[in-house]
Order: structure tokens, then sequence, then C-alpha cells
């Protein structure tokens, strides 16, 4: 029998780490996921990841053959094979793509998350037909995936698109790169659970939040307080749609983007956060821009954008349509 | 006698209007400058410029037949040959090759003064060679071209780069946009003489240029009180650095650029502004970015970039070498 070819396209996140084995039309067939721990070490996060991996093919994959696998990661250079030094995981410098290949003889490639997901948004979700769109993924961290005139924006050394990493506050809050005052400290799952304490202590407001202690609550815990009145969620999610409209307006400044799409565990709260978004993006905007650019949550859930853009990826490589290292969007497009 | 051609450049600024007339090689042969007044009309500026013009070619362009005009200018979108709403011109938004094809029977086109710089540095200035890096222009306002894997920065309408308009200060102070706490009321000519006044009610240390008024003080004299020692003005330069090197950390941390090329009236001060602001760059730039990316003074006086960037925009609309609408870098390399 024939087996048809299915790819496994693998978003490593701070919190968990989402498996997704995708058919050649690009349709979701079966997955798993299991959680990231900030604290181990690569060697042992690639133990668990390889043996899920052939767990859920064993398991549902009978009728296919596994053609490849593309990982979409934080601080992913795919023109080197590596993941390097990662803010919110302890692995340093790794050369993922190396260590995979001990586990698996077919072909593997990695991607930044966030590129992973505008490949995802570009090929099959909201940016169908965008030239100029920017894709930010609100989750442990904060991901860019910048698309300028059709291409991918990679920068110098591949890593480009760190707006997590602007600084949006002197003296702010600690980050994970070592510096102070990061974007991603404010508007990440992390960062508004940071706003939920700060806010405690700034406010008088009775809140059931004042009962979990840091390490318990959850960006859904805040999502679901806030839908049930409670002022200081509601006042957490104004004040990241705040800082998180700011950014964008700034950014639009500089790239003149036609839409921005969120995607991520924080956006799941949905008009939560993208209303004072909105709100604060168009007050922050310069007057040309005004009224002209779209704020929009994605449609895919669970990391989804991510895996289908890494997934893409590789099936392109391995139909050679398109060389590794040109892998521009609009190179994609041309073939 | 078959008569060399020649093309006039121009690069509008906000407070002189710098011609230039370009040999076929590139080579600055003569010019002038007019004043430009912020509370002229557009027409009446036109009326100046182009007797300006005139009047230069006649006297020493007798071997000459002018060829074209490219037109550097703020806010400028050289696909619609428009002048939109320049924060510090009183103009609004005029067709400005239209007006200028009243007056001259040559081609005549039209760009934003530092995509204009952009190009001028990457095929004439420090830029030869890169493919990642961007130009800033600090003169009465602060512009930027971007420049991505050879590709101009337009962005969805011809208007990306406005870096100068990217909020830094909430609250902050007053801009010609409508707005406040843009980066260039800070950083630019008029923003350092903004800092002058505000460090003079801050402190108490003795200085000349407590005898200077608003409108009196100019950029050179804050360089050259500075150069003499007074502690107002060095401290106006290392804040100015400080706000700029901070912004340029954040722009890297999105573009990652392998050099960021400062030019125009600020940047003449020299040492005064650049080591100030490489030390802030540095301390505030991403880990993996740290020591790789250089901060340049352009070679090119008197917004010369610029002048050498339209002209050679125009001389390849002319010679048909690329569309005027395909006019990256990249296709203008590839001829």
């Amino acid at each position: 029998m024939n087996k048809k070819r299915i790819i496994a396209g693998v978003d490593i996140g701070g919190t968990n780490t989402v498996i997704g084995f995708i058919g050649e039309d690009g349709d979701y067939l079966f997955g798993s996921s299991i959680l990231t721990s900030p604290d181990e070490e690569a060697n042992k996060f690639i133990v668990r990841l390889t043996n899920e991996i052939n767990l859920v093919f064993k398991e549902y994959g009978e009728n296919y053959h596994l053609g490849g696998i593309g990982i979409a990661a934080p601080s992913a250079n795919q023109f080197q094979g590596t993941i390097e030094s990662p803010s919110n995981l302890k692995w340093g410098n790794v050369n993922f793509i190396n260590m995979m290949k001990e586990y698996f003889d077919v072909p593997i490639s990695i991607v930044n998350d966030a590129n992973a997901a505008a490949i995802g948004e570009y090929e099959y979700g909201l940016a169908k037909g965008m030239k100029n769109f920017i894709v930010i993924t609100l989750g442990t961290g904060l991901g860019s995936g910048i698309v300028v005139d059709g291409n991918l924006l990679y920068g110098e050394n591949g890593l480009a698109g760190e707006l997590g990493h602007t600084i949006i506050e002197q003296d702010g809050r600690m980050c994970n790169c070592g510096r102070t005052g990061c974007l991603e400290t404010y508007v990440s799952v992390t960062g508004i659970r940071r706003t939920i304490f700060d806010l405690l202590t700034r406010y008088n407001y009775p809140s059931e939040l004042r009962d979990i202690s840091f390490n318990q609550l959850t960006g859904e815990m805040v999502t679901e307080h806030a839908k049930k009145g409670d002022p200081i969620a509601l006042k957490a999610f104004d004040f990241t749609g705040e800082v998180l409209g700011k950014a964008i307006a700034n950014l639009v400044a500089c790239f003149t983007s036609e839409a921005i799409i969120l995607f991520g565990g924080l956006v799941e709260s949905g008009d939560l956060l993208i209303e004072p978004t909105k709100f604060y993006f168009e007050k922050n905007l310069l007057g040309i821009h005004k009224g002209k650019v779209k704020i929009l949550k994605s449609k895919f859930e669970n990391g989804m954008a991510a895996i289908l853009g890494a997934s893409s990826l590789i099936t392109k490589e391995i139909d050679k349509k398109v060389s590794f290292k040109l892998n521009h969007l609009s190179a994609v497009e041309k073939q």
C-alpha cells in the first residue's frame, strides 16, 4: 500500500509544546502536547519530545509515512539550525536539528516561532494575500514575525523581530534576557500575571485574586476573573492592552503594515485584550495611519499557526520547491 | 557641441533647502541653498526654489543640459509624487511633482529625504555593499531610511520609516504631528534646543546659554558651547545621545541591522553626539547583538547624501534602467 506523507509540526512554547501531524493539503490530522519545563535541559526535553512524537505516530499514523519534522521555537536561527539562548528556557545555545537527528532519520527544519506563525497565517490564515503584516505571539514571552513587501524579515543574522525585547520602560521589570523594562515583561502571559500583583498592591479593590499565589496564577485564571467582573483582572487587561496598543502604534510608524495579527495564550482572552489594544493603538497612531490598520485575532488555536507554518516550510524543503536559505514568502509564492 | 547631462538634486529640509547639480558619474559639480520657512506656503516656496535652480544653472551650467530634477523631502510619497502633511512645514498635502512641472519640462521625481539619504549612502557612501542598514537624519526633525535585505522599506503606502514619530515618552513634549512624546521632539536640532531650556530650568550650573533666547539658539551654538565645556550643553548632548542610543537599540532588536548611519545638522557636532549615542546604544542592546552593530557618522555634508540619492533615482528613471515603482535597491543592483 502506498502510504501518504505526513509532516510533524512542533511548536515549542515556554509552557507547552504542541505537536501536530499535518497532511499533504495542510490539514491537521492528529496531535498531542507535552509540558515544557523552563528548568529542564535541552537534551532531556528532546527525549520526552521524541518519545511523544513516536508514541502518537505509532497510535494514529499507521496509514502514513513520516516525511519530515518542522519545528517552531523561540530564538531559533533557521539558517544555523540552532536555538540561541532563548529567554524563557535555560538551554543556552543548542544545535537543535543535530540533536533531533539522533532520533529521526527524516528531514528536520527549525524556524523562529513567530516567523512560523507568520508563514502559517500567510499560507492558511488571515494574512492570505497580504504583503505587509506582523504576527505577534503572546505566550510565555512575546514574539513577532514581520513580513515586509511579501518577505519575512530575517535581518543580518536571522534573528530579527525581537519586538518582545524592545525596552519600553526605563528601569522597568526585570527580564529573563538580563535587562529591564522589555515589552514582554508587560505584554505576555507572564507579564499580565506580574501586572495582577502590581495592581493588587496599588489598589484596595476587593478581588478573589488575592487568594491566589504568584505561582498558582495562570493566564486562564486572569481571563476567568475578568469575565466575572473582577476589577483587578479587568484593570490588568486594560493596562496590558494599553502597553501593547502603544507598542504596535510605534511599530506601524516604522513598518506601515496593513494588519497586526495577535496569536497565543494571552489572546485566548478575546475582546478583553483586543478591545483595549485597539483603543490605545488608534489613540497613539500617527495621523496618516489612523483607521487604516487592522488589529486581528488569529483564527488558529493552540500553536496551530506556528505548526502549520513550520510544517509548510519543511514540506517545501523536501519538495525542493525552494532552497532553504531562500525561503522568503515571495520566493515560495513564485514557484 | 554635445552638452553633458546634469541632474539637479534638491534636499528640502525644515530649515534649509540645498540644491546640488550632479554629473553623470555622481560627482557634485556646483550648487546653492535657500532658506526654508516653515510658515511659507508650498506654491510660494516653489517660486523661490525654481528661481534659484534656474539662476544657478544659468551661471554655472552652460556646458551642460539639465536632464532631470530629483527631490528629497520629508513625508514624500514617491509613488504619488506628493508631500503629505510634513510635520515641520505647513504645506498640507501637495502634489509637488505637478507643481514643479509648471516650471520645468524635464523628468522630476520625489522621494522621502531619509530614503534618499539611504540610497545615497548605499550607492556612494558608507553603506556600499551592506544589505541591512538604517540611515537616520537628524535635522529639524528625525527621519529614517530603512534598508532590509537590500530593499528600501516602503511599507503599505510608501510612508514607512517614520521613526521620528514613535512615541518614547508618555505625555512628553508636544510634537508638530499633533501628538506628544515623539522621538523627534527629543532627538533633532529642534529637540536639543528644547533639551537645553529644560536643563537650564533644572540645574543651576553657570552657562552662557542663559543669555540666548529660544528662537536665537541654533544647533551650531549648542555644539560651540559644548566644545567650550559648557555644562548645560554637554549634558544636553549626553541626554540626546541617551535617548537616541536607546531608540536605536530597540530598532536593532526588530531589524538586526549591521550599521546605523547618522546624518544631518545635529550630527555635525561629531563625537559630542556620537560617543554618548554609542555608549547608551551598547548598554541597552539585547545581548545577542552586543558589539556587532556599527554606529557611523555619514561622511557626506549638508544634505549631500539625500541629494546624491535623489539624483541617482531620477537618473535611473530617465535611463529606464528600472521602472519607478520597482526602484528597490536590489532591483537597481540587478541591472
